[in-house]
């Protein structure tokens, strides 16, 4: 298999960005991207966009055209959506994409903007990612992890401390992050104090409505060895479950990524214990606590305990989990978030993460999720 | 270059299919298709999905999970989203996926549902193909096409006879198509004396909404050699160019679509000339008249003089253009269309298309729009 890698690698400021539209966004990060990889945008030979929520909520459709004329380019260009898994397969596909051979050089871009828009209408445009049968049920996605949440607890003694303990760190972690939508820390009793959105799911156990974008530029063997720093692509895998729970095997397991996670470790040759840094779709704490366990870091109903007793903070551990803050605390405009997970792992490898950095990072992981669980992308990076 | 081919090809009735909903159109064509290639559902690798409309319309995204669950599959699964060029878009990732090496045999599904919908709610949602600037001034695609017919009158001596012409030949074409929309032929003076629509457009020059659905599954080599009569796919290419026709160099062709036609042919190692059968994106009259400029079939201005005479008309032609009936009569469910293309180029290679097929039909070619122009996805086949 062809060996390809992260040469260029940019994020926006996530948060409430009422005052830059997307194309304002886009262009910033891809300048700094090019700018990363020692690029210039005319070396671009094709551009994979994720995004979910362009069409329900602005009506605006056809975002690989946009933004490849955005960038003054005419290459071919493609709109991938998974729900908050867009921006982890538009990468996987720009992947398959330098892979195939008919291109030496692309550029993803996830993007995101929602809090132009009623909270509601984001409410409802977001539970597009799931069943018709949970929309018309009245579901949302805090309804639904909290259904996760309680039957963990019930299965394995997790706690409303474990999972309160998963946003003490991505708040601390996003305390060192200037990006991050959230940078204030806080503590368990804040958490377990906050209101109740879905019990026992509470405000601070949710991430947030955030805008923001990330680029990445992918390169085949060739130009990656002309790049300083390039970030080895060494394992890619997605697999796909039932949309709505009622359809799955199980409710305290992503099996999607589960499955996902297995084969991109094979393909990498490694195992959980190889990696260093991981960034984890933590849409609610409850899922990072399953992302733990699902992907062999930690035993079925361990993980919450670990988090708790700060076994995946930075500083203190020897697989340190969501560096950037993570949706939790970060931000999660959803098509950005899979694409911004894969910065933060480049930025991790090359050693560049200022002071959020992971001593010696030499393996990282991206898990990105769509839905409650339908769809899950994994990647593994080398440097 | 991995050589792939399409050994299995299905499409839909098209039309207002109210009695069916989009899983059971895809279960019912995907049954098809798997059939023709001699394959059962568990052996397909991956998914990749081109609609456009279904979160705007019917806010149902991540829809790659939804129709893997749909299949009892949990293979990787993507939706791909260019607007009215999606299907072609789909078919174009999924060809990139099997010449990568990540999969061996993918199924590629093109599906729209419309008429449910108001006709309103569907004119407005296609805008979203187009620019804000456009929508907010209140243009649609009719008046956009109608600004380029008048052009092309204007510069070439196209007249509305000329375009009218690819009316009637599509809607021959669609009468010896029992899957078409529409299936009466029409004449010359019905399409000039129908309702105007966006002058000089009338209601006979446009694509119609449409409900349709179409799966194509692509191979490798090795499983190509297999199968009785594996279509090559020789040549593809996609090109993009500005949402918005303020932002285009030319409006009586389509940038993108010259591009990338340019590009496919010389893929595939041939000209114009070699070319037997063509699908062509005629969403309105004068589309197709420029199809067949941009792609090199006629010199500019002479296009609508030659389908006027029947050049391209079945068992008169060295080309023949549109044998399903094209968008115009076979109808237009925006992301089945790219993929309806490639399952009639399959058939007619195959020499499968029955009373409409092209005699000794060798080499065949799609051309995929999205939106007024800003993308453009050709492919090629052999036999």
């Amino acid at each position: 298999m062809m060996k390809t890698a992260v040469i260029g690698a940019a994020t926006s400021n996530f948060g409430e960005l009422w005052d830059v539209s997307p194309r304002a966004l886009v262009r910033q990060i891809v300048d700094h991207a090019l700018s990363d990889a020692h690029l210039k945008i005319s070396d671009i030979d094709a551009i994979y966009v994720g995004n979910m929520l362009s069409g329900i909520l602005g009506n605006q459709e056809n975002l690989g055209a946009f933004f490849s004329h955005e960038l003054n380019l005419t290459c071919p260009a493609f709109k991938i959506e998974g729900a908050c898994a867009s921006g982890g397969l538009a990468f996987y596909n720009g992947l398959l994409g330098v892979r195939s051979g008919a291109f030496e050089k692309v550029l993803v871009i996830g993007v995101e903007k929602m809090t132009d828009h009623k909270p509601e209408d984001v409410a409802l445009g977001l539970m597009g990612a799931g069943s018709s049968a949970e929309r018309y049920a009245g579901a949302t996605f805090p309804g639904l992890y909290a259904l996760m949440a309680r039957l963990h607890m019930n299965e394995f003694g997790t706690t409303e401390e474990h999972m309160a303990a998963v946003a003490v760190k991505n708040h601390y972690h996003a305390s060192l992050n200037g990006k991050a939508h959230f940078k204030k820390p806080v503590t368990i009793e804040q958490v377990l104090q906050s209101p109740k959105i879905a019990d026992p799911l509470k405000l601070l156990d949710c991430s947030p409505i955030s805008d923001g974008a990330a680029a990445a530029i992918i390169v085949n063997e060739t130009f990656a060895k002309k790049h300083p720093k390039p970030i080895w692509i060494s394992g890619a895998s997605v697999a796909t479950d039932s949309l709505d729970l009622a359809g799955r095997k199980t409710l305290t397991s992503l099996t999607a990524a589960v499955t996902a996670g297995k084969r991109a470790m094979s393909e990498a040759g490694i195992t959980p214990s190889d990696i260093d840094v991981a960034e984890l779709h933590d849409c609610f704490t409850i899922a990072e606590i399953m992302a733990l366990e699902d992907l062999g870091f930690y035993k079925k109903g361990k993980a919450g305990q670990a988090v708790l007793t700060g076994e995946t903070t930075l500083g203190k551990s020897r697989l340190t989990t969501n560096t950037s803050g993570g949706l939790k605390a970060c931000g999660h405009p959803v098509g950005a978030t899979g694409v911004k997970q894969v910065v933060e792992i480049v930025k991790q490898l090359r050693n560049e993460a200022e002071n959020k950095q992971v001593e010696n990072a030499r393996v990282g992981l991206t898990h990105n999720v769509g839905g409650s669980g339908a769809v899950a992308v994994i990647h593994i990076f080398k440097r």
